[in-house]
C-alpha cells in the first residue's frame, strides 16, 4: 500500500488539469502546488519559519548535494531530513541523477549548454558550482562522476540512489534516471530512455527491499523521459506507468514551444489517480501550461536564485531592484502583496541592501519571490476549484507578460 | 527638556553600577543593556523580527556608513531610520567620527593598529571594508576623508554630523568626537581631547538649532575621550559633564588591563542621573567590569561578526562550529539556551551550513550570539536587582573563561 494518497477534487473542463490533495506521512499538499527547493537541506537565505510563512507546503532537497555534503550518514544519524533541517511538513528528494550528469558532465559536448541552462527550461545547478570537464561516465550499471567540490570519484546506481534517498529520509523520492540534453540526438535520447526504464525497474525493486528492511513510510515516483520526441515521450509514459510507482515525475528538457504539448502527451497516458511532478520548471507561463496539461507539482530554484540577483516578480512582470529608479522608490514591491517583505519594506530599502551587498537583501527578495510563486500556483488551484481557470490564465498572463 | 528619561532602580553596594530604565520616544530600555549594531540599517544576516526575538531592546546604526550609502536624504525621505529598516523600538546612531578616522586613516601611523583592532578593545570596522592610505585630515574645523567605497572626498564637522544624524533620525545620537589610537602620544591625546571638547560644544549648539527647526524628539550624548591617561580621562569627564547633554558616551581605546578602572574614573565624575554608554565594547568580561563601574549601555559588532565566522558563545566559553568534532554532534549549541537556533538546530546542522557556505549559517549563528550577549547583560541587570551581582559575576566568569 502506498504511503501517499492522491484525491482529485475538481477537473478543468475538457482538459487534463485537476485540483486535488496529496496526503503524505507529514501532512497534506493542496495541488497543484509549487515545491520549494532546499538544495542542501536549506532554502538559501531563509529559515524554515520564513519558508512556511510564504505558504510553502513541501520542500525538495537534492540527493547529489546531500550525498557529497554532509553525507547520507549524517542525515540518517540526525534523524532524517525533516529533523536535520527543521521542516515538519512533506519533503521530497530528487534522485541525484540530474546533478551527477550535469555537474559531472556526462553529456560531453552538451554539458555547458545544460549547465548554463540557456534554454531556460531545464533545472539549473546552483550558481557558484563549477562544471568539471567531462569525466562522468554512463554505463548500464549507473554513472561514475567526480565531485564538483573536491574532484573525488563516485558511482551512482539506481540501487545506491535508493539507499541514499532512504537514508536522507524524505516522504517522496524519485527513481534514478538519465537526464539528457535537449541537443542530444534522437538515437541517444532513445538509448538513454531505455536505460532510464531499466533503472526505474531496479529503483523500484531496491526501494521495496528497503521499505521492508526499515519499515518506514516512503513513496517512490518514477520518471518519464524521452526528450522532445512525441513517440519517445509516449513510449516512456506507457512503460513507466506500467510499473507500480506511487506517482510520476516528468524529467528532462523540452523545447520552449512544445513543452506544454509534450507534457500533455505524457499525462494523457499516465494513470489519472496518481500525482505528477514536472521537474525543474518555475516560469509563470509554464505553471498554466503544465497544470492544464495535468501537472500537480512543480519545483524550481529560479524564484530564489532570481531573488538573490535582485530580480523580483511583480504582478506586472519582473523587475530588477538594482535599477537606478528604485533607489528613491519608497513603495513596496507590490502594495497588494501580503508577504513579509512587501508588508514591511520599500524598494528603496531593498535597493540599499542589494547595493550594500547585505545578506538581508537575499532573504527579503527570496521571501517575496517564493511567496509570489507559491501563491500563483495556489491561485491557479483555486481557479480550477472556482471553475474560472481560463479567465484567470488570460488575466494573469496578460498582466505579467504584457509589460515585459 | 530632554526627550529621554533615565531612572535608577537599584545600585550595586559600594560600587558605581546600577540597574535602571531609559525611556525614549520609541519605548523603554531596561539597563544595563546591550545595544545591537545594525551598521548599514540592517543587523547583518537577520530580519528585525529575528533581532527582536533575541531580546534586543535598541539598535545602533553607523552614521558614516549610512551617509555614504544610501545617503542621509534617502533615510529622511524614507521617514527616518525606524521606518526605513523596520525597527519600531529605540534607536541610536554614532557620530560618524570613528569610521571617518579609522576608515579614512586619520591616525597616520596608527591606522592599521586601529583598523585591525589588535587590542580587542576598540570598535572595529566591518570586515571587508578596506582601509585606505592616510588621506584623512583633521583640522579644528573637522575631518576630511575619502570614502572607503569609491574614494570620493568628504568633510565632516560637528555641525554636519548633527545634520546627518538628524536626517537619519535615531532617538539618541552622539556628539562628533576624535577617536584616538591607543598608541598615540600623551601630547596628541591631550590635543585631540581638547578638540573633542570644542566639537562637543559645537555639536550641542547645532543639535539645539535643529531640534527647534524640526520639532522632533532626539537626545544627544556627549563623548568622553582622553585615552589611557587618568588625568585626561578625568578632565574630559569634568568638561563634558558640564555641558547639557542628555547622556554620555565613553569613547576611544583603553589598555585591556586598566579599562574597567578607567571607566570608573570617568563614571565617578559623570552625573549619576544620566545614562552612560561604553562605545564598541562587547567581550563578556567587560560587561561585568563596565557595569560595576557605572556603565548602562554597550554596543559592539563582535557577537554578530564572530557568528559569521562560526565562532559561537556558549556558557562554557566560545567554540568554533567549523571544528571537525561538530560534524557529528547532534546536540544544540547549548541545550539550556532558549534562542531559536538552539531550540531547532544541532551543531551538526550548523557545521553543515558553514561548510556548505550557506547564508543560513550566518543567520542562525548570529541569532544565537546576539541572544547570548543580550541575555548576559540582561542577567547582570537582574543580578543587580536581586543583589547578587558578585556571585553571578564569579560564577559566570569562572564558567566562561575557566575552559578557554
Amino acid at each position: 500500500m502506498s504511503s501517499i494518497k492522491f484525491t482529485i477534487n475538481k477537473k478543468i473542463n475538457d482538459r487534463l488539469g485537476r485540483a486535488g490533495v496529496l496526503s503524505t506521512p507529514h501532512g497534506d499538499i493542496q495541488t497543484p502546488a509549487f515545491v520549494t527547493v532546499g538544495t542542501k537541506a536549506t532554502v538559501k537565505a531563509m529559515t524554515m519559519e520564513q519558508v512556511a510563512d510564504t505558504g510553502a507546503q513541501v520542500v525538495l532537497a537534492n540527493t547529489y548535494h546531500l550525498y557529497l555534503q554532509p553525507g547520507e550518514e549524517i542525515l540518517k544519524k540526525a534523524g532524517k531530513l525533516h529533523k536535520f533541517m527543521n521542516w515538519n511538513g512533506p519533503t521530497m528528494t530528487d534522485s541525484g541523477g540530474f546533478q551527477a550528469f550535469s555537474l559531472g558532465a556526462a553529456f560531453g559536448e552538451h554539458v555547458s549548454k545544460i549547465a548554463k541552462g540557456e534554454d531556460g527550461r531545464i533545472a539549473k545547478q546552483e550558481k557558484g558550482e563549477e562544471v568539471l570537464s567531462a569525466l562522468a561516465k554512463v554505463t548500464e550499471d549507473g554513472v561514475t562522476f567526480k565531485s564538483h567540490i573536491d574532484g573525488s570519484k563516485h558511482h551512482f546506481t539506481p540501487e545506491r540512489s535508493m539507499e541514499i534517498q532512504h537514508n536522507i529520509g524524505a516522504d517522496m523520492i524519485f527513481a534514478f534516471d538519465e537526464c539528457t540534453s535537449p541537443q542530444a540526438s534522437y538515437e541517444y535520447q532513445k538509448e538513454a530512455m531505455g536505460r532510464t526504464h531499466r533503472w526505474a525497474k531496479r529503483s523500484l525493486a531496491r526501494h521495496r527491499e528497503l521499505l521492508k528492511e526499515n519499515g518506514e513510510k516512503r513513496a517512490l515516483l518514477g520518471i518519464v523521459q524521452g526528450g522532445r520526441h512525441e513517440d519517445l515521450r509516449k513510449e516512456s509514459a506507457r512503460i513507466i506507468s506500467e510499473m507500480d510507482f506511487d506517482g510520476f515525475g516528468i524529467g528532462g528538457s523540452f523545447d520552449k514551444e512544445d513543452m506544454h504539448t509534450a507534457v500533455g502527451w505524457v499525462n494523457s497516458i499516465l494513470p489519472e489517480d496518481k500525482p505528477r511532478h514536472l521537474l525543474g520548471i518555475g516560469e509563470p507561463i509554464d505553471f498554466f501550461g503544465g497544470i492544464e496539461n495535468g501537472v500537480d507539482l512543480f519545483d524550481c530554484v529560479a524564484p530564489t536564485r532570481m531573488a538573490r540577483n535582485g530580480t523580483i516578480h511583480t504582478k506586472n512582470g519582473r523587475i530588477n531592484v538594482l535599477n537606478a529608479k528604485y533607489v528613491n522608490d519608497f513603495t513596496p514591491i507590490d502594495s497588494d502583496c501580503t508577504c513579509y517583505t512587501c508588508q514591511n519594506y520599500t524598494k528603496a530599502y531593498l535597493s540599499h541592501l542589494f547595493r550594500a551587498k547585505e545578506m538581508l537583501a537575499s532573504t527579503l527578495a527570496s521571501i517575496h519571490n517564493l511567496h509570489f510563486t507559491i501563491k500563483l500556483v495556489d491561485d491557479i488551484r483555486r481557479s480550477i476549484l472556482d471553475e474560472n481557470f481560463e479567465e484567470f490564465k488570460k488575466e494573469f498572463l496578460g498582466r505579467y507578460y504584457g509589460n515585459q
